[in-house]
């Protein structure tokens, strides 16, 4: 299997990688086990740190035409396009969002049915479709309402994909992902980069703010489930796929405050106690926007599945990442 | 007022320009009334048999950006985007859809945003975004599902317009038009192209082919009531617009055999028999994705109206083509 992972120095492309060089198998599209013989480890920054014979790292600017060409050719089976731009810098840079969002998506996808080979195609979607009017729990059948350009453009890629493999142009999967927490590292531009930071922060003795209000309702979803859960979507047949190509995710509804209650309850008193609420009207509004439950009955169908409860969360991260357990 | 007319030498748009030029005047974005001085009629052909000093005629591709730029500068108060490439001819012909229904309308789009000026905009969208399960009456919060090129790249343009619109670079309204029958002239590549055969040709002493079963049931709109809703939809203050920019008409819901026992009706034993039924895969395909209700609760409370019934509908075509009524 010669494989393409776009967005590979990120958090999560970095991890997917790591997940399928120690699986060494991938299902192809005849429904066989392939041994993965490639991955182009595709990013605008190298990714460093994965030393494998089978991985190319390839950087580069996704919205050029002449760079997807390089990246996929007749010999690519299966695609992971994780490279975006995240939700607050998409709002900020309305042309930047576009590009990489959206155009670099759709030029991604003319490249591959130029090619006429239909590989498999895993992508990420969001919540951030959603908005407007909700319901306490969001059924599968949903109007999307995205109230920023992220929801917009990701809501436009969903469109794209399921109509090109409705055409058999590529035979995708988009999985409307929940805000993965915890991630490690430093808070980025993700309107919901916060709801790493009052886990992750406090944990390494450094005080976090909290810019929405504590009963804010999050959908939230840990790395390593999120990896397994591209994985398995990547295994599903096309047969399978009866309700379409976008998938909502499973989940954890929580909100800050239950969040903050986890932390004290696995961390102590003292490292819960250095966050503060502070709200932000502009991540108010964008994140006041997302659906806080999720029904999830399709991808439940298809085996989709979602962590234990927070705690769980905080825990696999203090386990990976013990520096941080102060 | 100057106002772009796209898609002019349509069936719409001629009847758009016609009612526009009678009425003489459209509200501005300040909500004032203002006096039409200037209607650019462009389409791909060139609009024929209206004479009036206020229409310009302008030919071309509206795909080409530079075609665009010399469509819109910053007098343009208010654009009618009604240009698209039909449902089987976007279904056929993939990249003659995509270009047209989508990127002519996103390169639109951004010649408006670069000019800063934030026209009225009033598009064309279409029941076709919606298919998979359905209820017997959609919902204004019932999820697209596109089963057609064609739904795609209208859902497409509907989030596009959305965003540009919250952002302030439009302000847009797109109207999720029903099935517009009885249209004059010959069929067309629509595949509800039938929904107006199926009573003009017998009104015409011609045989006509219904490709669908008698039993299907269509979203259906008059000509008329078209036209008088796109107008209503551009007179609207945007702060009216309080659940979205995208919003779904008001219409009649009514069986082909309903509309065939209607043109009995109305037309008489020898002029309904000249309907054959004969169903056509492909058409049964597309147009049976379709939802045949809808309940409309947003446009109904914006005052948007529906037609009284389908035998008025078919009284209204014979009363403007007397030729037909045989």
């Amino acid at each position: 299997m010669n494989i393409l992972v776009t967005g590979a120095a990120g958090f999560l492309g970095r991890r997917l990688i790591e997940a399928l060089l120690q699986r060494g198998t991938l299902t192809d599209r005849q429904g066989l086990s392939q041994n993965i013989t490639r991955i182009v480890a595709f990013d605008v920054v190298p990714l460093a740190g994965i030393d494998d014979p089978r991985v190319q790292v390839v950087c580069g600017d996704i919205a050029e035409a002449k760079v997807l060409e390089s990246l996929v050719d007749a010999r690519t089976d299966s695609i992971f396009h994780l490279a975006a731009v995240v939700s607050s810098q998409a709002e900020q840079d309305f042309e930047l969002g576009m590009r990489i969002n959206f155009s670099a998506t759709h030029n991604l996808l003319e490249r591959i049915r130029s090619l006429d080979t239909c590989p498999k195609w895993v992508m990420t979607s969001s919540v951030a479709v959603f908005g407007g009017k909700l319901p306490a729990q969001v059924e599968d059948d949903q109007v999307w309402a995205p109230q920023s350009s992220y929801g917009t453009q990701k809501a436009m890629n969903d469109l794209l994909l399921a109509d090109y493999s409705r055409r058999g142009f590529v035979d995708g999967r988009s999985l409307r992902m929940p805000t993965i927490v915890v991630r490690p590292g430093k808070p980025n531009l993700a309107a919901s980069s916060f709801a790493s930071g009052i886990i992750r922060e406090p944990l390494n003795g450094q005080h976090s703010v909290c810019p929405v209000p504590l009963d804010t309702r999050l959908w939230l979803m840990s790395p390593a489930q999120a990896i397994s859960n591209l994985i398995h979507g990547h295994e599903l047949a096309a047969e399978q796929l009866t309700q379409g190509r976008v998938i909502n995710m499973p989940g954890l509804s929580v909100t800050v405050q239950q969040m903050i209650d986890a932390l004290r309850q696995t961390a102590g008193d003292q490292v819960a106690s250095r966050i503060a609420v502070l709200p932000d009207p502009a991540i108010v509004r964008i994140v006041g926007s997302w659906p806080g439950s999720f029904a999830a009955r399709y991808a439940k169908d298809l085996g989709f599945t979602a962590d234990h409860d927070f705690a769980d969360v905080i825990g696999q991260f203090m386990a990976q990442y013990p520096a941080h357990a102060t």
